[in-house]
């Protein structure tokens, strides 16, 4: 790993805890941006949520699901299950497994950290090398497009489809390929023969907890497992101009979907706090409440699981506000040697470098 | 298992095969199709392709790759490969660790099923319950849009989006759910409630045999493991209205993407022979030649792969001919009862009925 990598992880890790904590004071949380900021910690809203990540440890090649406590020491799931001679009823070394788990497995995991954090010894996460929290999703990742009225708005110029003029009366769903996952602190890869139109779209992360198909909007919250930070990374001329209208290709690039630096457990999650924010280069880019969303995440998981079957682990980006580069006057673009940073407040807070990749 | 489905896999199996072996004799394919023509067996074409199944033996709930032979007998490759004390390199319950087990994997295919024909007594193919040949894909299935010329120009009055006049330049991609994938010989199901404009769209899938990013027109052919029938069976008024214009979802209810009844291998077709033709209820819908297809395999899997990494197993349905239902004066749309029948000459054929599901 880069001397940079190294870095980024350090100050996103330490960020992350730090805005996370500072609730929603974003002039504090813009401090912890830029790696300043100690790492103060306070529990997560009602101590109910938790912080699961998917990392490496110290050197280790293999990946496995650890707990961030709130004062950023971590549990390694699986190693301390051993030590405390529990048989976990899944394979910590998967979150997809971790989450398919259900309430059994999750009631494990708590069992084991909480006796874990009684222990001194455990690892720090800036010992950590935190991968995507799911880095091999199941099937593509779910997305809703124009779910900010803002974002709406500000594309329709823009946008190489003059016809929607109207928001539509349902989401708009497009997926993105698998190799899309991304670390919340790994390079995204950019290929100027390919594309010279990379634009950023921060976004909040919605991980499912249980199957489902035809969920009703009033129970689909038990469905959810919990949030992450997620940049629906878009190669803009690919998505809109290249192929006919449909969103897939230009969305889909390797690596151009990071996610992290967790999964927040539901619980642990106020989602009327939220905003989403992205800066390219420590200038914000995008700023929004969730409040400001269209359709609410209820009515998401109804739409998308009406006669299409939903499953633990699936991963649905819930859209993106306005402040996109192509909806700019002139537009922007990411090239290489930007950073990217993506905060969920009360989740955390990814930075991704844009590398040259031919 | 209920009778008519036993029927539907019998006349199915009998039926591919024989019109597999009948070449491009039309008259005689449809014939078989009725599931009155005697299995007839010739070889593919210079005996070098193999056709591979994942089905049920027997009353077995437990499903296993099989190779169906030219005369209808078929092979179980994990047992037959025990039985010959032959250890495989790959998991012999699984298509895609069989397809990402590359050439040495291959060759212990070859070698198993060869001893293996030369034996008394294996079942054939109508002892067993086919299921897709790959019924959990890694990722969704990857679809191209508007690869008929004659299907672009029917479209043109009825589509919803009026805008679209002109063929794109490059391929229109999109993807179908993994929920979607459906056995050959399995109900599509259909709910009223969600839609009643559901279309079919017979189409030749390829499968991916090796990794690849970028990969060169020129070079692409390498990368394919083999074809299968497949059919995107697409709920129109969701496809088109519901979502804003992407196809994602109206493309992606549960079951709507039958596929089978096998992988002929790469080596066993020859694409320029193909015709890619649906009935509904004995009744021919759509009868085109890959020779119509607008962006060729080749073209496609360079398009699909730029900046996009493929993996052994993905699936790429390459688009549908003129004839499908919402093009129709007046429309048709499939109904509980109804028979959906997709043929790939030199594939097979796969039958689905239509199920009532609410």
């Amino acid at each position: 790993m880069d001397k940079n990598r190294r870095n980024w992880i350090k100050a996103g890790a330490s960020a992350a805890v730090g805005s996370m904590l500072m609730g929603q004071n974003l002039s504090q949380a813009q401090t912890a941006n830029n790696g300043q900021q100690a790492l103060v910690v306070t529990p997560l809203p009602g101590k109910i949520g938790m912080r699961l990540a998917t990392a490496r440890l110290g050197n280790s090649s293999v990946s496995t699901v650890i707990v961030v406590l709130d004062d950023g020491r971590v549990v390694d799931l699986k190693s301390e299950a051993q030590r405390q001679n529990m048989t976990l009823g899944f394979d910590a070394s998967s979150m997809l497994a971790l989450v398919a788990s259900g309430n059994a497995g999750f009631a494990q995991v708590k069992a084991v950290v909480d006796r874990a954090a009684q222990q001194s010894g455990l690892p720090n996460v800036s010992q950590t090398t935190l991968m995507s929290p799911i880095p091999r999703p199941d099937r593509n990742i779910y997305c809703v497009g124009w779910n900010y009225l803002d974002h709406f708005e500000e594309g329709k110029n823009a946008r190489a489809d003059k016809a929607v003029q109207k928001l539509p009366d349902h989401p708009v769903f497009f997926t993105k390929a698998t190799h899309t996952m991304n670390g919340p602190f790994d390079p995204i890869p950019h290929d100027i023969t390919n594309s010279n139109t990379t634009d950023w779209e921060a976004e909040l992360a919605v991980v499912i907890g249980q199957r489902g198909r035809n969920i009703p909007e009033d129970k689909a919250m038990d469905y959810v497992f919990g949030y992450a930070a997620y940049n629906d990374t878009t190669s803009r001329e690919v998505q809109q101009k290249r192929h006919g209208g449909q969103w897939f290709k230009g969305k889909s690039l390797d690596g151009h979907g990071p996610m992290g630096p967790w999964i927040v457990t539901a619980a642990g999650v106020q989602l009327d706090d939220v905003r989403v924010i992205c800066r390219v280069n420590g200038v914000e880019k995008q700023n929004a409440s969730y409040k400001q969303m269209y359709f609410k995440i209820p009515r998401i998981i109804a739409e998308l699981s009406r006669g299409m079957t939903l499953e633990p682990g699936d991963i649905i980006a819930t859209g993106t506000p306005s402040g996109v580069g192509f909806a700019r006057t002139p537009p922007e673009f990411l090239k290489p040697g930007d950073l990217l940073e993506t905060e969920i407040t009360g989740v955390g807070i990814i930075r991704n470098p844009i590398r040259s990749e031919v």
